[in-house]
């Protein structure tokens, strides 16, 4: 029987359809596995191009070596530009702003292969620290309102550049969607007195049924009312409202947690294309005891249509549960062996779909 | 330069990247033009077929002629189930109702490659009459919280069937979407004392920049903050909360227009894959002064990535004001006259994308 889902923090309601429901492994991707060679002569976040790109606003790099682990650049094709003074025109109905704001690129890597899910954790651990620095950065910069990190991985998650990279972008206003899940955490708080994340977590780890990874400082697991198949949540399990507030040790296991989940869905559906975005406060509320941050990963596995642009719900064909129970049995390590072929097998597939 | 523009109905900003612009005519699809044959044997909505979907609800026929124009039919692979009482569970923090729920389709025709764009407006308004027909039945049901139209217009636009149909999803609950769009209209009404609706449409009909189509009951605009390229809103001048309200002479006007702007999009574009949904007020509302129903279109040009996911924003690569231009000048009549190609010229396109 389907059943309707609320999601907690947007109140939305999610249509999961198990009459039309797929097993988990018919969701793996059907297409030529990508084939990237580690360095492309053309590709501007190669190393040897660096002048392809604006000038660089932060590298990291390994002690005693000049070569750069990441960079971070401008948007040479930036959707907002910082060299304005953001103002606010209101003009009958019409409500504007001129385009100020920071668009930047983490180029995550110097191998134009090495696609975050078989990154090195430290790698991507380098990757949080520029993103930290540059969130640290940006928020002492009182024209911006809000920053969004996000990562688009292959053409139907929206990428046009193949190698490794995530992305920022700064605006001088605070969405709707970002103010509506600020104020819905709000009044659970002064209903209930506590972080209706940290609530969440709590429940989630007694339940245990949707659970994917757990370590001392995160928890990633399949939303109760997920709107896609397999998007996955990595929770901090200190309260923290704003991203930039990860310290180091947290870092560390963010990146190793990421790495393992986004490891399981290459293995496990075949390198699907995906997104992630961390849904943090932004900074001027960085201190708040009702917000709390988050990773979200939304493989991109099905297409939004009509139904869900006209009322806002989705329709999602796999039970978290199972979502759940497929990741937690996707054995990566041994996917990944060198001498084991760089898929798991079909075998592998049945075990994960039982239930 | 860039603008942000608030959408008035949603309160969400558009990043309206002018920096980044597409002329419209970048926007045309590029790909071997859909060839469908009239009658398909294996088609489930094809005449002679009838018995491959549930017994029908509803059957338009023409005066003294037994042969259907549309039929309506339970959706064979339903989201949701008609036979069942909703009944909603509160369980710590979760929050589920049952499946239930009606999901029809409409066969908008019998002919299987005649796509809406190109249909003669009298079948257009068979779909309306019927569409109409099903929601002031269904609005009977006192399990129905609320009602969503839409079209599924090619593979990207999420359809599985190519045989001309449109939908309607009855669900139990009114979703988050639909109830914050009541709200802020709601507030606007507090506020001002008038429909925001009807006041935006009065703002468009004097500025022009943006309107495609008018006529005496209809006014087609791309929307000052439209989120994707070539969005466009279809307005019946009437104050009308509920779409069920629609007059006969409305429906025979509504469905010229739409089929006008939708042979627009398919001339100018190339026979984009496209959405459309009907944004009406529940049936519970039907009689509010402060909500009014419209159509919308969205085009399927560009794929939503991470920054939209993340921040609820979108980033539109074409002015409004410029789409608005190109669709009113794609001269529909010459490009379909049957001793001309049936898809306009690139020397139309030119003169399409100036400004």
């Amino acid at each position: 029987m389907p059943e309707l889902r609320q999601n907690r923090f947007t109140k939305e309601w999610v249509i999961i359809a198990t009459e039309r429901a797929k097993r988990p492994k018919d969701m793996v991707v059907l297409r030529a596995p990508r084939s990237l060679p580690s360095f492309d002569p053309r590709c501007p976040f190669c190393p040897g191009n660096e002048k392809s790109t604006p000038p660089e606003v932060l590298r990291v790099t390994a002690p005693n070596d000049s070569r750069w682990l990441v960079r971070v650049v401008p948007n040479k094709f930036a959707a907002l530009q910082p060299e304005l003074t953001p103002r606010r025109v209101v003009e009958r109905s019409h409500r504007t702003v001129n385009g100020f704001g920071v668009h930047e690129v983490v180029i995550e890597t110097s191998d134009h292969s090495q696609i975050t899910p078989l990154m090195p954790d430290s790698q991507v651990a380098s990757v949080f620290r520029a993103l930290k620095a540059r969130c640290t950065d940006l928020s002492l910069d009182s024209r911006i309102a809000n920053i969004i990190i996000f990562k688009n991985h292959g053409v139907d998650a929206g990428t046009s550049l193949e190698h490794p990279h995530s992305q920022l972008i700064a605006t001088p206003v605070i969405s709707s969607q970002v103010r509506s899940r600020l104020h819905e955490a709000l009044r659970h708080y002064d209903d209930f007195g506590e972080c209706m994340f940290c609530s969440a977590v709590e429940e989630e780890l007694q339940d245990k049924s949707r659970l994917v990874v757990v370590t001392d400082r995160f928890v990633a697991l399949e939303p109760f009312a997920s709107f896609t198949p397999f998007c996955t949540h990595i929770y901090p399990r200190r309260h923290m409202a704003n991203f930039a507030d990860i310290s180091g040790e947290e870092i560390t296991d963010l990146a190793r947690v990421l790495r393992l989940v986004l490891a399981k869905l290459y293995y496990g559906l075949h390198d699907p294309d995906f997104n992630f975005t961390i849904r943090s406060a932004p900074a001027e509320c960085a201190g708040v005891k009702y917000y709390h941050w988050y990773l979200s990963i939304i493989p991109r596995l099905t297409r939004v249509a009509g139904f869900e642009l006209g009322s806002g719900m989705y329709i999602n064909t796999v039970l978290p549960e199972a979502a759940a129970e497929f990741l937690r049995e996707v054995d990566v390590e041994s996917a990944a062996a060198p001498d084991k072929p760089q898929l798991v097998t079909a075998a592998a597939f049945e075990s994960g779909s039982r239930g």
